[in-house]
């Protein structure tokens, strides 16, 4: 534990007093994470402290649980200070009871000394983790069923509410963690030759985040098959006539995600199909950047930037009729199955654990369950501090063609014969990160190339 | 799933009918790896497939469950096909039945086709992920005592009899893993620049590792306190005079370890005290693997090791006496407090989860209590096709040194006025992966500079 990498324990402190006000009574555990195995015991993932636990309690090591007491406003780190067993094998560190201060607990208790009193009211969250589970069953004598459907509302809700607004301290951070990432996907695009495999540019990106020592936030996706969203396979050969499509992002010293895509052309010059359809997604984009501001709902700059692309698709003959109406009857599906962004903080889908419906919709904004808006997991009205991403994209999926098409779907909007000359087109994405202000929205981080025009400048010097 | 990737259909057949008679009644059940959540369910740790499910199934996909019938003679994996939502996030994948027929199973029932009979008797493994302990409470309707306590001796048995014997090819992909070990640590070795940080060259290593697209067997140890034994701190700026111990493997394409270990100095000389220690190592190592041969029992080249590293020290004038007797005394335990090695396969601890008594002892060799023995992980006497570490090295640690000295402990051996002198000398290990063959030890992987002369002679050209 780095006890200079930690904000100030002042602001622990305060986060912790919201808290206790906003949840009003009872014991709130928040349950650090544990080491994670990988094929047997002791050989362990790189640690990562659960985000909650980090926003109120900040310390970034295994087999901590944080308690905030609003009853007795009091707050307590339960956790065992190392003998010197453990000294001999991980050298000397700073005590338990000095890095519980650095954040501004005093209490430590250990965990031979703890003992939960299950006649009192606790809140947890909704685990993720199988041994959470197990400590919440054991800590509060409760079944699996128990844990799984007690998790607090009120504690879920309260911390909603305050991470989802994020102060000047974590904007910072949050703009180390984007700039290193504007980096690494920069790194990428001037690496890339014909030839190369995939994961060998992984590794160009994966250099950036270990020269900077900061973890990627998600496991990235790298890929000519950028049609296939959740694609983490990194096998393939890159050649001339393909786009490369990098999703990746890096999290910053205090464990803040960054979160950016860029496509760019192979052979420095992205050809005249791909141009079209690049340049869609770009002004689908910049359409959604223009209308980021508080009291918006997303889930209509979501609407407005699918109705953007497909105006564009009306453009170059692949849909046909009103953008509007297409995005009705949902034919932009077709092409744009996911959301236009998320929620980003302290996790990359901030909060994803807490629930879609706190985190990103209110009890008179329900999520719809439509194809398409199913996955976009921001949709409610937009405030100032909300970081978020927007990622327009436009993916020819061939299973997705044959199914619509056996179905008879999206009749009146879709070109199908055009539509089959780009089977194999595969996909494009364009991310960026965005703090909301009353006066426009901020970038993150260092910008970067994102027209096809700058892109194809950096990729023609690259290759020059 | 790559279906490249896996040995032929008849090995794992060959295995899964070895393993059906070796336990002769029951069902075995081999649980799959799951995805694991870092940090909300979702964002998940690069997968890594459980090692004995690899060895008798292969497939490296999560969600999987195999299970070999010894009553009838059958083999089935349990797991879903994807659906057509599934292909749309994934891309076209095999379907579960080609890869099952891949790896000689041709029965494969869906996850609702299937339930346990609890009325029969299952064979399980001691679970290292809490997933599995819920899989196994669930499935076999049985509490999480019953699991932690109740898993089958004689599979564990029958699994470490097969697995400690390396096969043809998996010693061909043993020499794959460790080939690529040697290349990481030689461009490490190469890359060092005073003035750098350690985490670039975990950078470096990483990218090593990337660009043959494989995976790191552990979390690697790289640093300039060679002495902190479970050392993952990579913060430091390394400079003359420092020397650098950087322990790391990858796996090989099918998922073999590798594991070796260099420490070089950072200047491109050694310092006389610090020759001097390497020397004493280097020698205890060349012994080591001297010895190597079958029917020999690993702890006495382990206790020969530390007699010799003692001789080395008596050199020095660091110790005193007969080194016989200080093994004996347990006074080498200040210098060298863990284990000379232990197998490795699919884990780089083979089986460590399987329980160290059956993978590295016997029922007549039970392990040491005492401090230094306790961490020797294999003793048993070799056999031709074991496979495992050779790593001997000498940890001057500023807090074992106090305690040892003001417990008065090891006087008759220990010259602790000159000990004084090195309390910040740090740490030395070599270590290297052999094959134990009837006519001597065969090294895994290509050779790599290990004398103190060789590794200066790398050191000073890449500062050239």
């Amino acid at each position: 534990m780095d006890l200079n990498n930690l904000f100030a324990a002042s602001i622990y402190e305060a986060r912790r007093s919201v808290l206790r006000s906003s949840v009003g009574s009872g014991r709130i555990i928040l349950l650090g994470n544990n080491e994670s195995s990988v094929n047997f015991k002791d050989n362990w993932y790189p640690f990562r402290q659960d985000s909650s636990f980090l926003y109120y309690f900040g310390l970034s090591q295994p087999d901590l649980v944080g308690i905030i007491d609003c009853d007795n406003e009091t707050d307590i780190i339960i956790g065992n200070e190392l003998t010197i067993d453990d000294i001999i094998w991980t050298g000397p560190l700073p005590s338990l009871q000095a890095c519980a201060e650095r954040v501004g607990i005093r209490q430590v208790i250990s965990w031979t000394d703890y003992s939960f009193d299950i006649r009192q009211k606790h809140h947890f969250l909704p685990p993720y983790r199988g041994d959470h589970t197990f400590q919440l069953m054991n800590y509060l004598a409760i079944s699996k069923e128990e844990v799984e459907s007690g998790y607090s509302i009120p504690l879920v809700q309260s911390i909603v509410k305050q991470r989802n607004i994020k102060s000047s301290e974590e904007i910072k951070e949050l703009h180390k963690a984007v700039d290193v990432t504007s980096a690494m996907h920069l790194a990428v695009m001037e690496a890339a030759r014909p030839s190369m495999k995939e994961y060998e540019l992984v590794g160009v990106a994966a250099k950036v985040a270990y020269d900077h020592n900061v973890h990627m936030s998600f496991a990235p996706i790298l890929t000519i098959d950028g049609q296939t969203l959740h694609n983490h396979y990194h096998g393939n050969t890159i050649k001339d006539g393909d786009m490369v499509l990098f999703d990746g992002g890096v999290e910053s010293p205090l464990f803040y995600a960054g979160d950016m895509t860029r496509t760019f052309p192979v052979s420095g010059s992205f050809t005249t199909k791909q141009k079209e359809i690049y340049d869609a997604v770009y002004q689908a984009h910049e359409l959604a950047i223009m209308n980021l501001k508080p009291g918006i709902l997303f889930r209509d700059i979501h609407l407005m930037a699918a109705a953007k692309l497909v105006e564009g698709f009306i453009d170059i003959g692949l849909m046909k009729g009103n953008a509007e109406e297409a995005v009705r009857a949902g034919a932009h599906t077709m092409f744009f199955q996911c959301g236009l962004g998320h929620m980003m903080g302290l996790d990359v889908h901030d909060m994803e654990n807490l629930g879609e419906q706190y985190v990103g919709y209110t009890p008179d904004l329900i999520k719809s369950t439509a194809f398409g808006l199913k996955s976009l997991r921001l949709g409610k009205a937009l405030e100032e501090g909300n970081v978020l991403t927007v990622e327009p994209g436009a993916y020819f999926i061939p299973a997705l063609i044959d199914k619509c098409k056996a179905e008879g779907l999206y009749q009146d909007f879709i070109h199908y014969d055009v539509l089959e000359t780009y089977r194999n087109f595969g996909g494009i994405r364009v991310e960026e990160d965005f703090v909301i202000r009353n006066n426009g929205p901020e970038l993150l981080g260092k910008a970067l190339v994102k027209s096809s025009d700058a892109i194809e400048s950096v990729r023609k010097k690259a290759l020059a």
